[in-house]
């Protein structure tokens, strides 16, 4: 966790903005001999990528992924698997159309990084927003696809659960519909008013903010390392990282706040296997900062996109009052495409507490 | 981040159980020449100091703190400054009762941490829960005091906005009457009514979650490390690393998922001094993981204390059913002595990241 | 400093094989607007490309750099700068004969890192020795040449003081001479016995070690984090970890074994300036893990090539008895090459340590 | 690696001068379940305790260490164990002369840390010269003894191998003896020899270098992370990171880089059990990085103590020109002490990769 590397011993280093030639990353830290392909990777990418659907950016990216390196075919099995040593992951940028920015090449859009990266480091690389692109989390999904390989039993798993002020039907959840509709909505019936409630605002040159459910199931208990590595903290750590989150909660997150001890009280009974049996799970499957081997629940608030059409109030550059638009081909709810990389960055960091527990206590 | 430190450059090392001889905590990486006495730190320690009123833990720990390294008294000025080196801060532990917890010594308390630590480490230490004793957040607090000599013109304030379901009413914000409450509540018409709803719970045996929220002023533009060490993830991070917290926001955090991109734009306009004037704080003064110069506004959830007089079911070491209730002097709200944490830990990200701002930018 | 991760703030992640596609590094933690194009890095590539001259490597590896991401031209100057964020830099493998190594596929070369490599991660990539082959320090090379630029005022020289044997007349020292022989000698006198030695050795297919020694002039006083990351213990460690490096030592190192205190005494007399001047340096420049102000000299020492054409003795993938020559086009003496690789590492760690020194200190 | 705090998953963190109250350190990371009481310390802190005999430092340091937390007494079986969590241990200083430093005060003692730390930081601390002081390796004997608890069937062992110009006859080496002399020499033969050269330099109030070798057996192939956090670089870092040591070498070190190809081939030959045995061992253990399974072999050079009773030219803190000369009670020679210290650092090292390597790998 430091600049552009996230992870303690499973580490994901990204690199590259929206409109060079090219993005990637290094994941280092690998485990050896896991079977590893673009292949595995490249379905990961194909849920974030854009233009799948008429709710998303028109933009056209391939994002198809290229491994440069740590992996070697086993001339015996005829496998191809990781060898321990750093993997390369590139993907290349192929539509990129820098005039659509020209317009606010000297505006700080509100909302937007422009001002913060400007009065950080001095440079406004206004192409596509440069680094703080979204189009950076590509490197995350792809680095969670390899993550996943790690986790062998352990199932990942994301779903849109509000859009805007419109939540869904938790009655309704159904994991096998989430796929299944261009929202990643586990509740089927939510998905039509979901619909129309984004093409009106695509209409008035407007977007959304939603929230994310990204749930883990078949953790290991005893991942998390107490005090400043908790597994709950790390977690929120990396999906605070994703572009445009301003919230994060673990299990009833918020709402434990309202609750007494004894309705918040995750009650245990002894199981047929002898682990305990949980009787809910408010905790959202870590407490102490350690996984208990329940069902690991976080979510997270996705703000409205910033890059919007309608005109609103800024500055320039000079320091001049100015009226900045977005004409870019932008996501309306950046929220939908949030899915995929909330669930790569839990995997992220799943594996990487994996290999941190094994290595101090054996276990794993 | 990693196991028990915290921080980048600024770097907290915490240590201690609470039912061991002393706590403590190394900070690393402070600026020399910084004048730093007991004096500066006990002030904030007071703040958490179980006991204050009778809506805390009866436990009586003087909570004094000694500075065991890291500074020189110049003989010139009379004056004990840092001298650059490890600071270490000690406190002795003086009101251990092992005894309290000899009825609970091999049954996990629902909602603790007993069982998550037990099922990592393989080892049970029953007393006071050990390292996941929230006794830990004192060497915060303490660590804070020294981060924030190292940000002069930064205000950290934090406040109680809400305990249980009773939230405060945003109109009476008052910083002043922060410090004339047990509570820390910003609202004084609330605390009556706080005061009684606590009372009926302690009464009862039960205990009630409640939500905090940090505000940090005066903070440079420019401070935050993107991508992997924005300064909104470091927040949240260090806010989750705090016991029983189940949520973090930054800004209008999760209500964000409501708006649309219109309403959270935080609109610019030309300010007098050149810098620019921001019409609304929605983002909280972080945009793509950097401060932009507006306050800082986290807030937190603090989960209801999960040790209880009222008896939950639950498991032993055995694996065998039973029943447990906690009769140690537990806070009914823990959620209120988090106040002075949440603001230490908000002092040690800023401080950590002028250094690395300063660092990689020479500004600062 | 981490698996493949170099330095604290100012951060170098290397990846792939001799034998991939290509080879790479991530530069991160660079201050923005710093002027950076390929020619800046090229010059240096070419210092360390095999195939220079008769004495290194037949291998014809162009070895062009492609700066990937990580600047931007500033529209108003012209200037390429870059923005604070990660620097990509790719090589592409060009001239890989897989083939050269068939014969050694399944043995064990010793003093090489097969069984070493093989025995950790159970996989056998033999292609070039994979990750494991000095191909990853044109990395180094192309990331030194970028720390030089955070390092303007430092002057970062290496030279071969040591081949076999054969040690220069440290009389004869002419800075000018080193990029005049194929070599890197700085004592033009030796360079043709140097020459004779090295054809005698090729011809019986054998090897020989070297020493090299880097000096820094110009690094402000100051720098070095002591006690763990002092500046001295970190340039050893990046000299370390070189390739095939056995031995690093600063200032008059080894030698100062056998000195008595007095001899070995750094006298201090007042300088003009008002900064104290030393009258001798076997302090190579560090004293306490910080940096005096005076040249920083280290010296490492390089060990034969350990793929020879000469038959020793080794065992197999299956443990049997068997001989190995390595018919590969390699360097009679690699330290010749390790001379800019100890330059980009000698930079890499002052420019880190520039950030650390800033960051904590506010100075330079 | 940073600052303070050394390794990567089994952490030290020291902190304390000598003439403060007390010094410690805090270690991180350690495995639960593991034995662990004082007297497991105390002995390897005797040996480097100063004022053992007349040849080391008079100074009467009790070097008491209490362990202030990380460890539990398991009622069943009735040892104390570690528990995982921080291990704090506390060195109080008893022996504090500040007034023998009245007459430096103002001075930079040429060889010593006093100008570096005074230019780095703004602040003389000259008691002892406080961070920089020697005394702080107490921590690192400390936190080693924990380290070699971590590595079961691992014996590290240190020895003198050189004192000033003399050097021990290799052919005499008898570990039995190490323990039975004051200078930890491994060669009975030259005992008086160093004693009557010590004596003399004693008595001209002079101070001589050594050579220390430090030797690890049993250590599991496969240690080591490459490429920058290389087993022999991090050996290469513990030890140059120590007080006064100028280089350091693994295996034959400098000596290779005299050696041909053939004749540094650690040769391979079926073993018994299926591992390979090596007919030599010129690399010291490590290949690649990567332990190998053979002894890993570490030397390092000590310089002359710095602190002098013969009179030396020098600058004082107002850059006027003087001479100084060190009454305070030191050692006549160092490397002495540095023997514990040297495998103290090895162990750290060791346990430290082992932790690494099981996380990676699952294996150890």
């Amino acid at each position: 966790m430091s600049h552009n590397t996230f992870g303690h011993l499973f580490r994901m280093t990204t690199w590259g903005e929206s409109h060079g030639p090219a993005i990637g990353c290094v994941v280092d830290g690998c485990p050896p001999g896991i079977p590893l392909t673009e292949a595995d990777i490249q379905g990961f990418l194909d849920k974030r990528k854009p233009g799948q659907s008429r709710y998303t950016t028109q933009r056209k990216e391939a994002d198809e992924v290229a491994i440069l390196s740590g992996v070697f075919t086993d001339e015996e099995t005829g496998k191809q698997v990781t060898t321990g040593t750093p993997i390369a992951l590139e993907i290349q940028n192929t539509d990129q159309r820098s005039k659509d920015y020209g317009d606010i090449k000297d505006k700080f859009r509100p909302g937007h990084a422009d001002y913060s990266y400007f009065v950080k480091y001095g440079v406004r690389d206004y192409r596509g927003s440069g680094r703080a692109s979204a189009r950076e989390t590509a490197c995350r999904v792809a680095a969670g696809a390899v993550a996943r390989k790690v986790l062998p039993g352990v199932t990942i798993r994301g779903a849109l659960v509000q859009m805007g002020p419109h939540p869904i039907t938790r009655e309704n959840w159904d994991w096998g519909a989430v796929d299944e509709n261009p929202f990643f909505s586990p509740d089927p019936k939510v998905v039509s008013n979901w619909g129309e409630y984004l093409d009106s605002l695509r209409k008035e040159g407007n977007s959304c903010g939603a929230v994310i459910e990204v749930v883990a199931e078949g953790v290991p208990p005893g991942l998390g390392a107490p005090i400043y590595a908790k597994l709950d903290q790390d977690i929120c750590s990396a999906l605070m990282s994703i572009n445009a989150v301003k919230g994060v909660e673990i299990g009833s997150g918020f709402a434990t706040a309202a609750l007494t001890g004894t309705e918040n009280a995750d009650r245990m009974r002894p199981g047929d296997d002898g682990e305990p049996v949980f009787l809910s799970n408010h905790a959202g499957g870590v407490v102490g900062g350690i996984a208990t081997g329940q069902p690991i629940v976080a979510r997270f608030a996705v703000k409205p996109t910033s890059s919007i059409l309608t005109p609103v109030e800024t500055v320039d550059k000079a320091g001049k009052e100015t009226d900045v638009s977005t004409k870019g081909r932008h996501d309306p709810c950046v929220g939908i495409r949030a899915v995929p990389i909330g669930e790569a960055m839990m995997a992220l960091v799943l594996a990487d507490h994996f290999l941190l527990h094994r290595g101090q206590t054996g276990k794993g």
